[in-house]
């Protein structure tokens, strides 16, 4: 009999459910006893935050977005800000107390599920002894040890699903339509919803743009008798010479969470074209809703690989895909750097084959 | 036999295609011939932009957003912005060439699907001996003179589709999240998307909002262990005493087309409260898509209205929806008002009685 | 202070779910108790499927299918068949414990959700005392005294969905494709998803059909070089003369529930016209599922105006939908007849014109 | 300049448009022309069913299910029933006419899109001195040379979309669902949307099925309080001893196409448990509609890989997905073998760590 727990750190993806769902039922099975931890270490501070997980707990979330432990999105437990008495803020080790009680109810191990932040905080307790197994979350796909993480498809699918919508009222109206999509590092949801969602642009971090080129796409669909076209932009592409930021430190817009990058090269089309074009930010959008088929599968093997390293005794490891396979890798190899869209890949190939222009 | 053309104006509605496929079909099932005009009036002034349209030509296009037609957004035939050849823009007044175009190609009425500016213009072209049925086209809902109009359930289901999305992130990070809508004038989509989609807070240009009571609405779910709240914000609505619009322009901001109420009703809760609070603007994904069940329905008997009343020789007549049944209606009776949410309407006694604040 | 109990019973509907939340929270905002029994009036006979219920417990459910009360579909509390220790079953009268238990729970008011069926059962317990107040339930929307019904525009929508999702299948493989879609004495599911899904026949149970001129339909299409045809029929539809049942009969298929109508019109369109035809039965998936926005709403509506109606002390009364309003009407005047699909309506009208056939 | 011809075999998966549009698109940058022929190869035989297609003539059909060019599923070119004058059926070897109008319309390479069947077909044709380039498609996803096939992920969502569904009503009545899913000789997509879908039970070709094994399962619900179960069962699945055939003969029920295993999985249920058990085929519904994100991105990739094939002169290829990979494989290795499901893969691992039981 094992006794273990299980939680869930950083931004939402949908599929954390289904990890969870996987999670208990795969210890239920076995005869263990499953906890879940909220709030990410919460559980670990205050035992009114550590619950116990039951398959009937857990009936029916791998088909709901989110997490029903909450994330942890504020501080480390090893720099947690806390305010005193005085009202001031100070940074706390809480590492400690988490590990003693982390002992003292007497877990065999704790499943991690989240980004190379949160990963890398499990790296530091499985140092000081807690047996860790992480499970990779990032809803951008860019984690570079393993092929696919959950969430992904979801994110795509919502904004493919949009640009479907944008087709229809942008040919209507003979528009430029452009849309912000999540991708600060890396433009995997830009590229995969702009081929499937059949956008004329797409610009992404991996390629710095020049907006004379995306223009003069939009003139060449003109000539074509295609009025309108669809413009995707990752949130982290940035024009040759970063133009984009430069501007919006100009317009000292940092707290201006919508006016992005997005709006930006809306503007300059408008000017440079003298088409009708508008922006949209899909935002949150992405984050939310039932996971879609593709990423309910992934996270429940994700989650049941996990449970299947702790029963080997595996710990400090994460659990992959590659090669279509779960492995585990250790965690201490869970490099920070991003996984970058392969500009040779035949995805890139794909769409510059069907017309589709990268603004280089 | 009569010889019947077709046209659509104004911002693109879910189920326009659907009206002009039911005027095709209704009209080919009589024997009689159909043209399509794109772009407004444009067949009128240019005879490559007038398509002869059968049952072939439409197949499917219940099913597709937009406007087969496409749509003339730009200016009106009596004040048409021309630019002469010394670059300089003149409005010119087409009508004459319209009316004469429509007379040579033989036709005996033109069904103008359209907004109340289309059909003030589409009443004019009446009084200068067009026959002329209009079919009214609004997403907001607000025309007074019919109950319902298409479009609007499925802008409705497309913003409650992205509430219901924004729940499970929202609840996952303890976020507030505040979401613009469609109405500039009038609450409607707001209305019927926030209670649909389980909003904690609507806001609309019929009730002036006070930010203090929104906020305190947010500090009681705190007190009930509801950590995240869902602020849905119709474009129009306003604080009292109209500190938004003072804002804006305070900010300079006029020119930020994303930088609307609802991001800074977001802001305003951010500081007041010092909750996490993001925004989102819905934009032009709530006029796009496959219109739903209801409004094909709904887009589909309206169009077939026109031809019966075409049919009858009635004309400068508009089809409308009263009591849930088709009239006509004299196109000189459109009012130009909008149709406000009605206070006491049991909609709005229904979102006070679960728990919805109004911010009033 | 008031004490009310809420119950669903007879076949689901989405929206169940939607009524329980606004008569919690209605509840709830007024200071009263709340309590659900479990499967129909499970909670009256055993003290543990009576269960308390606050917002939290009903949090987000009114996006969800189904009733999380349970439903009970299994016989009449006044004849309810049990199992005596011979091992035979009897039907007992239970009316009089559940009388007692609801006296001694102390509620002011029973809100049953419930069908025709339900509601007949409700009002003999109305007239032994209990405070009831119904709120009509059926999927088919086929109750005489409420315009409308919870329910419906999920089924029409995924029955149209389906067709949608048919078309293209139907169209490569130069198929008939007919569609078995609920509605056993009226024909209103088929109506409305036939005329949104494009269906070329339609047949219900209002209109007896005669299977040449289906056939004749198909034929035609084949003229007008569209190769396939889609067929709707609602699963109470019969041929002219009753073909159907007999044929049925004649086969000693009553244990076969798939191999309804819909089927043998199938069979019979592939050996009279020697097209490929397929059939399929879209049973229970018309039942489940999140209810659309306008189920919501409506739902919503439903659940709030019961409660206003036990805040008035209005005892023996159905919420209902006229002239688009909630009123409430005598359950006595709940008749049992059928809201059958008018045949001189404009939907049918506007289907005919469109090109739909009827089979007549 | 090159003049390439594409063509369509086979039944429907969505994301065959997609394939034709990337082809389309790919051939058109380079400068080339693109044909497409109607039904398979009808246009070889009749040149009105020979169609030009420019980027406009494709424009937005990725997102369409189906093949707009139609689909050749009635006999092979090289046996093709004719009937003659004397009304008799004969099979006529159309293939030397096809190689001459191949020839005569100057085609340097035919794009077949098709399933092993077509891809045998072309393989000969090949032989003949057609260029030929496969793009394989087969919705079961059991293609043994390729990783992964179009329409595949579609159907799985379609199939679980619909599991949705019927978990709330299976849990509001009790119930015990099943569903019959698509698979004659694999068991994918009863595997995947089983595990996505929330299945008590999956079975599939690949393990023969003990009932006694399913009602334990069912009871075993029952003792932990889950009183609704979910079933998936494959088109192909067989009890242990090949029951379900012989029943199914007994029965004479050859013709009843809907009268599968599923339908008779749920009577022996419904017979052994007592349980209120209904079923459901969802049969076409799983071919249509428009392809998921992932099977328009797979499908584009496809399309345009065949056409850089096309560009390198390799002929006699397929295109395949090869570690993620698009790779060539020789069209004459295009084994006839279906790829089944892994026994031992951590997808069947995870379904029965998640508590799945597969009848065995």
């Amino acid at each position: 009999m094992k006794k273990v727990v299980v939680s869930t750190g950083g931004g939402d993806a949908p599929g954390l459910n289904a990890v969870i769902y996987a999670v208990v039922h795969a210890c239920y099975r076995r005869g263990w006893e499953v906890y879940g931890s909220r709030s990410g270490y919460g559980g670990f501070l205050d035992i009114d935050e550590m619950i116990r997980l039951t398959p009937r707990d857990v009936e029916g979330i791998y088909a709901i977005g989110g997490t029903i432990l909450g994330s942890s999105s504020k501080g480390s437990p090893f720099a947690k800000p806390i305010q005193n008495l005085a009202g001031e803020v100070q940074l706390v080790d809480m590492s400690e107390k988490i590990m003693k009680n982390y002992r003292r109810m007497g877990f065999d191990c704790h499943i991690v599920i989240g980004g190379d932040g949160s990963l890398q905080i499990a790296q530091r307790f499985s140092q000081m002894g807690m047996h860790v197994i992480g499970v990779p979350k990032t809803i951008d796909n860019d984690l570079p040890v393993t092929e696919r993480t959950f969430g992904f498809d979801t994110a795509v699918s919502t904004a493919t699903n949009a640009l479907d919508k944008l087709h229809s009222t942008a040919k209507s109206h003979d528009r430029v339509m452009v849309v912000e999509v999540m991708g600060r590092d890396s433009g995997w949801i830009a590229l995969y919803s702009g081929i499937s969602g059949g956008a004329d642009v797409i610009l992404i971090p991996e390629i710095p743009f020049d907006l004379d080129s995306v223009c003069s796409k939009i003139a060449d669909n003109e000539l074509r008798e295609k009025h309108y076209s669809i413009v995707v932009v990752a949130e982290g592409a940035a024009a040759k010479g970063g133009e984009v930021i430069n501007k919006g430190r100009e317009l000292g817009r940092e707290d201006v969470v919508l006016g992005g990058v997005g709006e930006w090269v809306a503007s300059e089309i408008r000017e440079r074209t003298e088409k009708d074009t508008r922006s949209l930010v899909l935002g949150h959008l992405q984050r939310g809703g039932s996971p879609t088929t593709f990423d309910r599968l992934l996270a429940l093997r994700f989650g049941a690989a996990a449970v299947r390293l702790v029963e080997e005794d595996m710990h400090g490891q994460m659990v992959a895909l590659v090669s279509s396979r779960m492995v585990s890798v250790p965690l201490e190899d869970v490099v920070t750097g991003r996984k970058k869209v392969d500009l040779n890949s035949d995805k890139i190939i794909t769409a510059r084959d069907i017309g589709i222009c990268f603004g280089d």
